[in-house]
């Protein structure tokens, strides 16, 4: 079995299951509780803050709010950002290939009376700075650019764009880097971010953790009211177990980036250049500015969805079409439409995103499987 | 080390951990995914879906919405139905003892033009149905009352207050079942509830999952807009490690309720009665309608803070002495001011919640426990 659809769901990390069995006494109270048992897993909850800030270089550790997950987090960002601050405007500008945890969350805002503006990117999926400049207005408060696309891989010029936001007092950049984090450096002091979501499943840690970077000084109020943990912004008792593991995950992601980053961007070139020998196969997304783990195409002819379960059943190769989020509807992927192309092609995407635990011998199994599929389910086919 | 904090963090049942550990390789896809990692996945979603639908006798097993736990189901179902259902009325009844997460969702409609009525309880923490029925109005559409309190034990006569709710069309019932969950028998078709919370952790299970009952026909819109999921009620990846476990805690509970509630019930009793028998000593709560696992008291002229600390530091017991939820605020409980007390009264306030590791020989130890440091505060006392 060749596992590369990471981007939909990444196994832990053995080394976090580790962490979490060696302070599992300390792990198992509640933050808030008063006894020793509640300071116990109050300062493991700390030391995970800390370790996720250290990831990103967030100037303070407070600046990061715990959520139960990206989508969580996101929409945080964009619904507590745009609420709070509507006295400054009522306008969000968000990009036209965002995650649908962004584009809903977004939608509902303009169900209360909010604007909408989408950004277009181009053919490769960037955001180009002049078409930002030009689309923000002074009623503009929040402006939502993924730092890497997870169908795509294309990596934005968010340094770039983040400067523009500024331009305007009361504009904040949201950054969603759950498929960038722990793959690419991110440094939100000299990016100027000033909000930022990761996911702990994306940095290899457990499922059910994410996380909010609040810049200091951003004003924004919770989605979530309750029993105001996590300064007010994220109410429930914390997920102690994730977030710890988030914690071990974000420090081993962070150590070892630039060594794995390397690798598994070799195993993304040779797939990229294999793959992409095979006739009427195209790369989508960037060919360059990409995650080191992501190679993405469209194939003429064909449907995903039969590449999809034929490298499944036949040679236990799994990958992706689209987003896992978005595959129970049958409407083409609107990152690929944002791109250029039409619905009969964007149906023909497949996505693939390795981990730490893709071998780097797996790439010719893996090219040699989709030229077969590919040849096999275009023999089969009237057109 | 005696753990008597169940209420606030309750550990995870070895079982369900060996649970885990045995269908790790089915738990780890994305449940959204297409392939046989995804469907796996997906067949483990729904037998924990299944699962969690029989511990309360719901009619379909669709009837369960998977949430991160029980702050964000309780938002769900108040802020959820009643923002859907405003077309028939603007007012919500909330008992004056609910969690501070249904209060302050509670609080958040307020703020969005709905009205609040909050429902009194007596001395034991009771809500009269005569008092319920003199309170709802036409306007009303979601009352929230708790199956059983988690800080006074207090179970409430949900299936006469349920008759109550249902006689005007529109008006729909919810019941935070967190502290009661595995604990007493609940059936939410006889009980006629047209909304239940439940949460992982509260029933042995890990945390990072919770559960909302949404009875048939019931409609209520999301809180979390994103991907979908859970039938467009609740977006972001499945925590299916936490939804599996909460599952598998879900069948443990259910099959030894009747034992462990005995056996649990008992070590209350002594507690109660060798505690109750300190001077300038109360239960709180009622004496008779009361989980099997929860003793509760005030005590004269100490506070509840220095009984926890000093039990903790010298005998090594951890008890609380409010929610923890709310522990990081100074004001006395708003379910001790509801049942009566003073302020002073409600400062002196101990809860001690049992659980499956709790061992009936630990009972005689933990009173004399109480007794020594009681004894020894009160002499410190300038009182």
């Amino acid at each position: 079995m060749v596992y590369l659809d990471h981007a939909s769901a990444m196994p832990v990390d053995p080394r976090v299951l580790a962490y979490l069995r060696d302070h599992g006494d300390a792990l198992c109270g509640n933050p808030s509780s008063l006894h020793s048992v509640g300071l116990a897993a109050r300062r493991e909850l700390e030391a995970a803050r800390g370790r996720v800030a250290a990831l990103i270089n967030a100037p303070v550790s407070s600046s990061i709010v715990f959520t139960a997950g990206a989508t969580e987090a996101n929409n945080l960002a964009i619904r507590g950002t745009a609420e709070r601050n509507q006295k400054h405007g009522k306008t969000i500008a968000v990009s036209a290939i965002e995650h649908i945890s962004i584009i809903n969350p977004a939608k509902y805002l303009v169900k209360q009376g909010f604007e909408l503006a989408t950004v277009p990117v181009d053919a490769d999926g960037l955001v180009s700075p002049d078409v930002l400049a030009g689309l923000m207005t002074p009623d503009t408060t929040v402006v939502s650019i993924n730092y890497a696309n997870d169908e795509i891989g294309t990596i934005e010029p968010v340094r770039e764009l983040a400067r523009l936001v500024h331009e305007e007092e009361h504009r904040y950049l949201h950054v969603n880097a759950t498929a960038a984090g722990g793959r690419i450096p991110i440094d939100v002091q000299s990016d100027e971010i000033d909000l930022l979501t990761l996911s702990s499943s994306d940095l290899g840690g457990p499922r059910g953790a994410g996380a909010l970077y609040v810049a200091p000084g951003v004003r924004l109020q919770t989605v979530m009211p309750g029993g105001g943990q996590e300064r007010g912004l994220r109410s429930g008792t914390e997920n102690l177990p994730a977030i710890a593991g988030m914690g071990e995950a974000a420090r081993i992601a962070g150590g070892e980036m630039e060594q794995e980053s390397r690798r598994q961007q070799k195993i993304r070139d040779a797939l990229i250049a294999g793959i992409g020998g095979i006739g009427e196969t195209y790369l989508t997304g960037h060919p360059r500015l990409r995650l080191p783990n992501h190679a993405s195409f469209r194939f003429g002819r064909i449907e995903g969805e039969s590449i999809l379960l034929n490298m499944d059943t036949l040679f236990g190769i799994q990958v992706a079409t689209g987003s896992a989020c978005t595959s129970q509807t049958l409407e083409p992927s609107h990152v690929l439409l944002a791109i250029g192309l039409t619905h009969e092609e964007a149906h023909g995407s497949m996505i693939m995103t390795t981990g730490r635990d893709t071998a780097e011998e797996a790439a010719p199994g893996v090219i040699d499987a989709v030229r077969q599929t590919v040849e096999r389910l275009r023999a089969l086919s009237p057109l």
